[in-house]
């Protein structure tokens, strides 16, 4: 069962471990090891800062590493506490999924406290973090598979006024799109369980690949200083889009099986709009060409739905029944917020 | 032995392969089929396409796919013959190197008639269809590791009509930057191998990471087509830069050991400067985290050496010795031809 | 959880697919995709035909692709719906078990909505596609490991009108063995969720072995459309052994623990009898070389019972228990009845 | 579901197998085969023999192997069943979790009769084998990843008279140290099923690291009779170290988080205390080097409590989180009857 | 450098091992130990006998591991020298080629004495054992990716009197196709090293797959022993087909790269055609079928040239390139003898 | 080609790296840096010092690393160079052999300059580091296969003066036993390239395992700089066994393959004598255990030689042909100048 040396109601700036016992067959009695740092200064709400939930994005990793190091008490109204690299095996793979039990950790909520490691993760954030938590801030990217506009996205949870506060939130990441998703992919999500707990919730897509371009490092943390200044727990002064004269991001929804476009068989994928282009029913996104037979007409992906190219695959080579492209409506903000 | 049924000398069309024997566990009597497109149309030079010298890199095998399905007779003058992937089992793969034999295509040259796969494969190009062609085109890009600016590059061969000749076929390629390189890394090279045969060549390095943009196949596919327009090969007119009312490419060149930058320990890379920016000697490009110990000051990479980011490592997971950025120093067309 | 665009209940011909929902390192939002054909013609019943339950046993998954192709509505009286590999990722990588999960397809059953992959094929096939058959026919082989006398068979329910209905259309294969079984090995069979549905279920092992020759393809391509007419969905004239000059069936059954020998400890199998060929107990039916000690006397294989053999290992490398060979007794078509 | 041919009340000498069916890519109807020898002589308890609990631990594997061999209805008074090599899957593979599962026999307890082969084994010993055995020796070591100074051990089971049976077992293995565990690594361990039934139950940690010294094996082999002569299964005299001309054994105990120390980094682990030395709390009991920067201070690893250095990782290459030393304190045979 | 405790002059029966030096991770010091066995009696000829030059051929090991349990020196007039498993490691692991260098057996002559262990194996034979030789059995399968009709076979050598003696020997084996080849695949091959030192030698490709039947385990034993008798080191009476009532061994050849037919794309193989079936150019011999669109038309294996198949590929799983049919013409034996 | 910014020539200490080019399907333009640490004193000879020539023999990487961090240039009469881990990629995976190129560095040289990274390694070492020493000391151990009682060793040179100077320099390191060896291994071995260079050369077998005992990590700490010492190139005062009241080193010498005894089949090894005991002809100094089959009689390894026992297998799992044991007579230190 997990374990961990730090004391979330001390005081001050401590740096330690979340510790899950796992045996194997390189050592009998071993633990993986979750850094998380705990920064508590005068009264305020709690945020719980989370990277690496899949562990080959390492935008929300690097800016909360660097965020950790940063904070002193003083800065801190409440309590900060970063855990950059939450499915840290997988962090440290570079892979999605967790090495040690093949375990998404975005799937494994609520989680079991004798169970697989992610599991066992997943348990103490629902039953220990969760509950101390005011907000929590889960960043995400396209992983090495998927690449998005940078954005910050949210669920569109059905009580108005923590919608509200989580779409408040997710507008101060700053980012030019803002992303609404329905669930249809499962159950176990993080965001899920910590939404139904009341919480209130911001998450991102930023950007994708195995790389990390400066700009999107930029984005990442410059954006969750930001959230954390709105939500009141680090001291500073809010950055708007207006401030910065850009205009307002653009909030678009991608919420029918249509507007997921999948490879009809495997071959070589070539995207055809840039990342954010507007896209018409009836347009070609994309193809899939055949190296065996390079002679062969290539397999179109052709855009069901109008809106913006939001994702697209990384990896060129493709599996049948992957998500190629992903196209997403706009939508205003008092649609988001009456929807 | 590698064998074709391919006659090159014949006019018209032809899809083909070449074939290189190859028994394996799975097939005793199996054979490696490299896809190879020639059309031929009334008298003019050679040219010789490649992609996928490394198994990585699709833009080009993308670019010379569609052209392959594209070319009639009757578009060219003289002859194209095109090979998209010409590391087929690393194209299959997704690999730089082929996982038949571990080998590097770009330093297996000249090649062995009994060699392992890929040594025979190098050993046809340099026996066979380098003494046939007049013009060979090598698409290359970062592959899964790196990212560059995308960029048509050359190396400065010492024949100086030769090298006039390579320099103009590299300009017609109309990217933003053109990169000059010195060779440091090894023997064996395609390239060298066909500068030594005294044929113009040209090479490019369109971006990298896995997956490739819209706008960087956009970059392949158009500037492949001006090129061959360029040498004669393929009907058509030119178009240049400044007809696009573009700025000249801005030359770049990277000859010194202290231009490449590499990881002075293993961690997660985080670039700080944006690809195609400049940067001062002492300016901080990056840094690598530790992920264990997240609480430890990353370690900074310092350029020594001014000039322009061309490049820059994509996965954020890095080992010791890994090249993490390139600095490139701005030179004149005039400068490359006289150096 | 699985997804379908097909309608079942749509007069007339589709192909398209089952979709099941599966995150990977390579594909955040990926999906299996399960190629299932249904042709529906007039009134009549359905007929469920699945191949590749196990994917290394490709004879029902040919069998079915060519009849996929072939069928149009006015060939059927009913409707018949086909999926020839059922576990798709295992035929895709000619496995007996998924690679995606490692489960056995054939142990999976009545499944999960929200499970591993198999999981949730095995569940749909439950919930969805046995309630609206009447006759499910699973095409099994010995796959890599094991080879039979190509034989249709089946399980003696306790239901004995279905029973004699399983039995008539088992015979309808046209087979020179059919082979009774009872149930040992384990509980979530496909067969066993279908007959506890009141299905007529038919089932066959057809050869083994990696490879599938010429003639046991001939069976099971007739043998299926044989037992579709017999059965009343495809049009045409019912096919007998009598009618071709043959003499029936033989009937077999191995019902017990001492009919199926297994590998004494790890090394070399040799088969001493053909297949089909009958066997005394005493005889010695293989043995176990050692290679690394062949002046070692072998180990004997010998038979417990009278019999013919109906199948043995094919591998010769052998791990200790594997099961090297099964020997069968034969039963008459009055003593299946009533047993 | 497991089976065995072995019939556990047949007075003589047996050797057989436990089979669990395994079903798998390269041997469709398989099975695991734990060789299995019962000696029955005349009246008197039953002892279970288990060797191979963790695969790679091959000290009691060789010992039971050979006792096995050995023994004679006319040696026994009672009943002795050996399994020299229960997770069998993983002593042929020579690691600690059964390569067929990925499970840890103990922590597989009490284990499902359908469940994966180590689940099988684990639940027929629990409603099987432990049901009729009045003593269960199970006869572990450090395997690979840890080096135990040779001891005997056992856990404070509450019931006094139980606990007193198991103490005086436990010092009739005659090492020089013996070990006092409390339960804190998770639930599902062989030992605690067999208490919770009442048994007298003896374990041992005898050394470790892949290879076993000779001196080691024969305190596995004597001390394995001597505690069967103790309980009064085995006909002889029984030792005892004052025969022996030895000081009595040091009893210990680590029932302390503190007591566990662990890397608090990877890298390569130096020990720098023998193994049965005494530590004072501050000393430093070993180092992490940077094999990629050996310029910088080793990582120290600092007792926190005092006592024996019982127990040390073996294999230099060591990730954070892994057990690299523990540190047991003494404590009298009174003591250990009354904590 | 390969190493024996075997005297080859002894006159005698000797059991012993070649010994190669192998140093690898898991034994610093260890060796290879290849089981050779020799018989050596009277005056007269010496046979080598091979099996297992690629290590998933397991006719050839069988035959030659009971031949060596069963000879005596009194049934040998001359001298045997048998290697039931030449390339021992691939034997182990039932692949064509070595586990241990990648290396394929029949393409490493004639061997170095301190290359990979496949190559010091080549080397002592090249060196040591074809000299000693009088006749050379090479016992080949199709090995797991190819099914042959059970056939003796050879190379049609320059030397008119070799000729006629390998052609006699070969006849000698008594199957019903005997299968004469040239030579298009590359060099090092074992019976061609010992063709160019004169030898008689004797090859077959005796079935394939990964297992052998009971029919083609008795054609290779009693081939081999007739051989034996027939070349005069092996006491006894020759069988001849005539003798036994059959028909001459049928003859055929495949000289010309069109007899080999490949797959032109990958995909699931289906055989249409019996193995030893008359087949006429422009017949569809097979298909390609694509798992992943079963609606599309599947790629049809078109025979170009007029015999008999001769050969087929087991695995239904097919890469581009595999050869999936082999088509040999008929020819009478004074068309060999003068070829 | 490697290369390194070291300056061996340049008074005072530098750390820096040997840098050899490696491209991989992670790094195309990566390096393998491997540590190494100069110190330059005043006047006096060179000694290079080695570890991890085995990347799996720790013992020596940790003595150079440590002394390393403690050397400084006044310590230093002459210069040392220090490369604690000298298979770097092997050191880093705890593997024999390196991982990237399956070479091992000790039959790796003179080296080729364009090579496999160890062989890259290896021609560096004799071209320009060989060249600049006076005395070379290649720390090894058992590594993760073998054992030894923890001696010095040396080959007997030709060079009777080299010889001498050698065997005086393999007393100082202070071992209980001192190991003399005939090369019968095999060619390239890196001691022997620095012999014929004239060097003096001073090796170890320090112990084995994937561990080592803090008694082992003392003796090849204080052993090491005693030699230094001895040398000349260490300043302080040499101890002597005599000093500390010990008796000579025991030289113990195995030239003849009977002293080298193999596991005659596969199987779990035990050894029935400790390391260092003394050894008659005709004791059975271990046995070869059967999993599967138990109750078959192990084999029994039988000394062949009259000596100590110098050295044994570590891992139980054995292979057919793996060195289990080493017999070594005595000899006396006249024996050995004048052998």
């Amino acid at each position: 069962m997990l374990f961990t040396r730090i004391d979330f109601e001390r005081p001050g700036k401590q740096q330690g471990f979340l510790q899950v016992p796992y045996s194997h067959n390189l050592g009998g009695w071993a633990n993986v090891m979750i850094p998380c740092t705990v920064v508590k200064g005068g009264e305020g709400p709690t945020a719980l800062v989370l990277g690496g939930n899949h562990g080959d994005e390492y935008q929300g990793q690097v800016a909360a590493m660097k965020l950790a190091r940063e904070l002193t008490p003083e800065m801190v109204a409440g309590r900060i506490i970063l855990i950059p690299s939450l499915n840290f095996p997988a962090a440290k793979a570079a892979t999605r999924l967790s090495p040690l039990d093949g375990m998404n950790m975005n799937r494994a909520f609520p989680g079991q406290p004798e169970g697989p490691v992610t599991s066992q993760i997943a348990h103490f954030l629902t039953n220990t973090l969760f509950p101390m938590s005011d907000v929590i801030i889960d960043i995400h990217s396209g992983g090495r598979s998927m690449d998005f506009v940078p954005c910050s996205h949210m669920h569109l949870v059905p009580d108005k006024p923590q919608r509200e506060r989580m779409l408040k939130a997710m507008l101060a990441w700053g980012t030019d799109f803002c992303f609404l998703y329905a669930d249809i992919a499962g159950s176990g999500l993080l965001p899920v369980e910590a939404e139904n707990q009341g919480k209130t919730v911001v998450t991102t897509e930023l950007g994708g690949g195995e790389g990390v371009p400066a700009s999107v490092h930029r984005i990442a943390q410059s954006g969750l200083k930001n959230v954390l200044i709105h939500v009141g727990v680090l001291k500073g002064t809010e950055t708007t889009r207006e401030g910065q004269g850009k205009s307002a991001s653009v909030l678009v929804q991608a919420l029918h099986r249509d507007d997921y476009l999948l490879a009809p068989e495997s071959g070589i994928f070539e995207i055809a709009f840039d990342l954010g282009a507007e896209v018409k029913p009836g347009d070609t996104v994309g193809y899939i060409h055949d190296l065996e037979r390079p002679d062969r007409t290539p397999e179109p992906i052709v855009a069901k739905t109008a809106g913006y190219l939001v994702c697209c695959r990384v990896p060129c080579l493709t599996n049948q029944g992957d998500c190629v492209a992903v196209i997403a409506a706009p939508m205003s903000v008092d649609e988001a917020l009456q929807a």
